[in-house]
């Protein structure tokens, strides 16, 4: 299996001898005749010069959470793997600078120069998702243990070019402002059930024509709880960008005529962090200015 | 975490008030602002009345095969993995009517009238990719049994549209041509180098320039093997259609003022079959009319 | 003007050289620095196998039409010169078997198996709809003879494919069926309003909610105007082809010895004919075999 | 002809009665079941905030501009034409804020917010090839006099987007380099042969390898021309962009107890302008700043 040597022996003479061959070598032949299939493929190159966002989303995952029991509104096993599996991205495929992930979405940007795979959409967003897809169930065990994986998840996934830094910004904004408004809709929703003692028809009508303040006020007043002081994580999403880091590690180091000495050594090396922070304002930008690249290009 | 309703809220007068407000809510107006954005996403809806075909290739095969101690020249652990992954892909996802695969690549064939997904490209080839990647991580042990998944593999996917029978056939044996071709190739080497003892440098110069009938003739000739008796699944892959089976089972019926009785019961249902035959001649698709629809269409 | 020989001279050792001219060929330099947005270029080029159809349609001709006096319902002038057009285009561009026009649209369809300009639908769309529009203005002075063109009109193309023989014949069937419905409707609309002395207004009121037989129906009892009579081109509007006819010519041909002798040549020659026929029923195709390639290739 | 009302009375009541009529209106009927095949049309959308360029190029003007007796290495009458051509599809195409024009080409540069025509590049390419070709007939005898056409000339067009201001300067510096280089050698080729006496095989061998000092160097010593005098719009081509002009007009105006009085109007209004100068440096640009929007966005 697998192909183990590149073939490149397909020569015109091996065409002709074939003919009085007397086992099934008509495969042979027909692969030349066949070969005007290829054609057929049709090109997807990314326009130049723009960020190519990759954004996958799980399938059904309304109820593949459901099945497996996660915590209501967020459960930090899930979360966890969503970020674990995306880190696996990173490190995988070339030129991603930041992924942004929240509830069951992550999203990849490519930096704008890049040529990974000559810019190819199909090759981008499926490599993408691959490596996601089998990430997601090679890590379960690290953050589900005991509790088994049912079946093998799916994810979808699109491609989305952004011309501009403004674009690219408002494209993570707009992904952010989302994770926000399900947040506490859903933290609220979840607290009228659970410690509200609602059904959950209840609370999807107390709920219904509220706005944001109503619903902090619901969370504050009837449960004693400030919306400001809960996870970052589920407020602001995961936001995983690539960040130099020294490692320190200490060696025992042995010189002629003197006895062991304890070094300490520094590399400084680049790693996938993760951060729980708003990216809507320029401040996480301005610390971080390697993410994006200019306009003026 | 994961969007557990759906949330549609966002009315005008939200806005309004979220002025007023004391906590950070600029992200919910913020949503509106940003939500431009979407308009970048562009349509890569397929052309009606075309087969749409998803082609998997594996990433980095040749060093996964390795690091996995692939038996040589096929593993049958990896293609049953392979097949098995595409069964999966099969059963959860609409419309395929007709899989192949051979050596690390597997080809879904949608019909030509399919409406999944709106014959969205991205949609149809990262649902492929995806359910497949973790399909092959998810039954990884049930072919490899202690054998540890050391990373999770990565697949890339394409889409090809074939706009008649004649195409979508040729397609398909110019897979299998290519299968034949490589398969030859591979049991000829692998049989120079673990039974005639050459290194694998020199089994390459030994096969350079050499045609079917000439490696055909050393596996007969000095190993006394017979190309034709290989295993079917290697020389012509796999292809996975669905049929219709007959199940039978046995209950036992208690009547009244009766003991029990054992009725056989046999149903007929759909089921994906796995074939290792011959798929570029006529005859298997005289055998599987279903599998085309019309070119008059 | 317009470049007259093609410059191959763009080497290296020229860009060394110009860094010492006192005069400005900063742009030569320049030019190769400059050359990499050419790769801003995408491919679009058409699915193989597949029918390629562009459509043009005037651009505001309702009041083109009225400008230039156009008789109502049907001038016969303006017919003409479509037709003219679309002749202009099959003769200039290769690969045209059919063309189909009404009212103000002409269909040109490519054959599918073309690789005229590499299938590229930027190039087949712009150079029919260039053609067809220089040649509108050209020969307008023919079909309009002193009555003048008041400024250059713009036509709008598009390019669709049809990768069966059915979706072609269902295509043009569509543009058929189209001008049948128009054509009696403007014939009935406009009866109403010259010979019946209703106003624009009026007319429209009359035939608010009427189907076909109702406007059968009026013409007949009323102006005792069979529709069934009416012209073929403006009921079916003009179909182009192209035909092989017999072209006879006499030539006076001297021999030696003997006196002048008066010879009749008959050549054959393919040529561009039009037809006021049906095209949705099978008689047509069956009469012209050769415009349709098959659907098994 | 022409569709002279919008027709919208395709109820199904409609197509029951027609199953009773005597006369051929089943094409009214098949209408609804051909319409499907509107859905093969396909999506083309240009991405957004881009610059939209949309480039012609004469299609055999080589031959065309022989058939013609265009002067020799630049003909006025053929540029002006272009010119006026291409001025014309500024005055009826919206949103294109500037157009660059040389030898047989021009450019077309639709802001990058543009909505026109939902930004389909089908659309905006064939209209602007559409509205450039029945223009260089019309305008034909304005430029060429006495002189017939020969035949309607061809235009092919394309699209190509551009996400930066960067690229899109880069664009037209590339084109007006280009512009630069064969103007040097065309200036310098018929220098030869007009003057010099070499046939076009002589000249052609004669700059064989030369460079655009060596170019410089023969005009100059041997025929005493300095090719910085030449022509700006020979150099740098023509460059047309949208300005504010005051027009001033005189009217006669009678008030009353007085005699009449001339009194002058000035008004501002926005019309088309033809340069010849550098659009490479920043001068150009910064004079117009309205041309580009900002990257910003």
């Amino acid at each position: 299996m697998l192909r183990l040597l590149s073939v490149n022996f397909r020569g015109l003479t091996e065409h002709k001898t074939l003919l009085s061959l007397k086992f099934s070598t008509s495969s042979v032949m027909a692969k030349s005749k066949f070969e005007y299939v290829r054609n057929f493929e049709l090109d997807d190159t990314c326009l130049r010069n723009c960020y190519i966002v990759v954004r996958l989303d799980g399938r059904n995952f309304h109820k593949f959470s459901e099945q497996h029991n996660f915590m209501k509104p967020n459960d930090n096993r899930a979360l966890g793997l969503m970020s674990r599996s995306a880190r696996s991205v990173m490190e995988e495929l070339e030129d991603i600078t930041i992924a942004y992930g929240q509830s069951d979405e992550f999203s990849f940007v490519f930096k704008r120069s890049t040529t990974w795979f000559k810019r190819r959409a199909s090759k981008l967003m499926t490599h993408v998702t691959s490596q996601f897809s089998s990430s997601f169930v090679y890590f379960w065990k690290e953050y589900f243990a005991e509790q088994p994986l049912l079946y093998p998840p799916s994810f979808d996934g699109r491609v989305v070019l952004y011309p501009s830094n403004r674009n690219l910004r408002d494209y993570l904004s707009w992904r952010q402002a989302d994770c926000h408004i399900n947040n506490l809709y859903n933290t609220t929703f979840w607290t009228l059930v659970q410690e509200g003692g609602l059904t959950t028809t209840q609370a999807e009508e107390r709920l219904s024509g509220t706005q944001a303040a109503d619903k902090n006020e619901i969370l504050f007043s009837e449960f004693n709880i400030n919306y400001n002081n809960e996870s970052s994580m589920h407020k602001k999403g995961t936001t995983l960008i690539w960040e130099k880091v020294n490692e320190t590690t200490t060696k025992l180091i042995k010189r002629p005529n003197e006895g062991e000495t304890e070094v300490t050594v520094t590399r400084t090396r680049k790693k996938v962090t993760s951060h729980s922070c708003d990216i809507i304002g320029d401040q996480f930008w301005e610390e971080h200015p390697d993410i994006l690249e200019s306009d003026q290009c």
